[in-house]
């Protein structure tokens, strides 16, 4: 059946959170021994649009650690042979596959620099890995369609297990274990993603907008609806969007806005769905609020952007089944095994 | 006339630049007497999307000070009142009016937790300066078509200064002197830019791609494009859009590729320019390569982001005037004084 493989591997999600939060504390002791406090900031090594759970991992490790926290610019080091003092940083670097060359080649710059060097990556025995200090294993078994969806989420709760370790957090331990049951309760009911589908179903642009620590969920939302339905999906956050990218918003176009909890984010979220729809946008709403096109379980926002990404994902398989594309193989693009 | 204003100010940048580099020794005092060596880091506060000077600046400063440089996230700060610690850190805010709360308000927070605060902007008076513990003042005099020109290439410059104020940079004083005219140079030849308009006649979307330290100019170059021609131009660097985004690249796609020199960015860059012909791509270069649709004057890779941003601006002009709009007050787009 076309899109098998997807569908199978993003019902796996629920298993790959409770084994990965199983391993919380033996994660959190690593990290603590790989990089006491106090940090002086950390440093995030990601290939940029490919790696969306970066940018999640950049506000929480902020908040944890209380020390800036930047993202690597791989040419730096690699063409431009920054000479860089990285000591008293913790450098964490995230590859699915852990064989990205220049991924693997930023991290040994960086812990050559005198960097603490921490692997997030689905195989404990890549390259990745045997360069690091220390290594979050996702174990998340294959993953075999294109779009990838069980190593994102896995991704994204490696760097709240790995913010947990660093300081304090903005969700709890019992929020941390209910999180598998919030994701299963998502994929149980996919009549509202298929019903929004139809909405998009002759759109060849859409915006998806979102803030904070739902933005990196925004920017995930939108490459996998561009990777399954060639959709061209811009992820905005919603201050950016605010100001020049609202001009292409016109009568009728479409925008996907994510939102959770009554924290500050979500009203400013909830502030920007009515000026569009005042510009007469046709807005599709991913949120834990009353009345959302994609409604979400009860979730802290803290951890909103996992269930919020497997929002995304079902609506992203729907559409192109709808579209009548094959998610597991979309065409023009092939699996990226070395990101 | 339709564009007059954008076209005079487009004009001045070569005195606004002159002007800059008149005072580029009394800058780097100031910035050291603010700053003095050694730094732990710099972050840098802009808004993501709408000022991409900052993506320049955040090569450079890594480069000078050999520290990590992040890009501030306001919504931390703002929204998470996030507990951090900024001691040792250089805080650098770009605001062409020095008026976006935003931006203030995030500065604020960051000195209140230890960072040296400096400001970029073109407003000495405004909030932002009164708020910074030393101003850049660009002085590049009022703006008023609403595409940002001459602002622009006075903040890269002005990131430029700041980092030849904290250690080495990739180009001497001899080329910044030099600067100037090759800003002048470009647009005192508008033939290119014509032609190269004609060939995205009736583009509706296209890619802008560069590398390492032109990719802040690609960033802009898309953003030009899409205020004055409605068009959906996405800027990528060749490293992401080898992955993912490669496969909405389709025969007759479009792509403006920039680069500069004959370092390892351009090399990356001509090699992707090759593979995206191979796919059938329509792609335009901006260079200082022999044969490019768009060329660039001698000058070094350090410096070239702002003499290829001045060419992305006429042809985002001259696209502009060919489709029957208004560069200097584009449909749907006000001027955003605030930022």
């Amino acid at each position: 059946m076309s899109g098998a493989r997807m569908a199978a591997e993003m019902a796996e999600q629920p298993a790959v959170l409770r084994r990965l939060i199983a391993r919380a504390d033996a994660i959190a002791a690593s990290v603590r021994e790989l990089a006491p406090a106090p940090l002086q900031g950390s440093a995030i090594v990601a290939r940029g649009s490919s790696d969306h759970a970066s940018v999640y991992g950049r506000y929480l490790l902020e908040l944890a650690s209380g020390r800036p926290v930047s993202l690597a610019a791989p040419s730096l080091h690699l063409l431009y042979d920054a000479q860089v003092d990285y000591t008293g940083q913790l450098a964490v670097a995230v590859s699915q596959s852990g064989r990205t060359p220049e991924i693997v080649a930023t991290l040994e710059r960086l812990g050559g620099a005198g960097a603490r060097t921490l692997a997030i990556t689905n195989d404990a025995g890549s390259e990745l890995a045997r360069a690091a200090g220390a290594v979050v294993a996702l174990e998340a078994g294959a993953e075999l369609a294109v779009p990838a969806t069980k190593t994102v989420t896995a991704q994204l709760l490696a760097f709240a297990l790995i913010a947990r370790a660093l300081g304090p957090v903005p969700f709890s331990d019992d929020e941390l274990r209910a999180l598998p049951e919030a994701v299963a309760a998502v994929l149980e009911d996919p009549a509202p993603a298929r019903l929004a589908a139809r909405a998009l179903r002759d759109d060849t642009r859409l915006v998806v907008t979102a803030r904070g620590l739902l933005y990196g969920a925004a920017l995930e939302a939108a490459l996998k609806l561009q990777e399954t339905s060639a959709i061209a999906a811009d992820g905005l956050s919603s201050a950016d969007l605010r100001h020049g990218p609202i001009t292409i918003v016109e009568t009728g176009f479409p925008v996907v806005a994510l939102s959770a909890g009554d924290g500050p984010a979500a009203a400013d979220v909830a502030e920007l769905v009515e000026l569009l729809r005042e510009r007469g946008a046709r807005v599709l709403t991913i949120s834990t609020a009353a009345g959302a096109d994609l409604p979400l379980p009860e979730v802290t926002e803290g951890l909103a952007p996992l269930v919020a990404v497997v929002r995304a994902q079902q609506l992203a398989f729907e559409l192109a089944l709808l579209r009548g594309r094959d998610p597991d193989a979309p065409a023009n693009l092939s699996k990226v095994t070395a990101t």
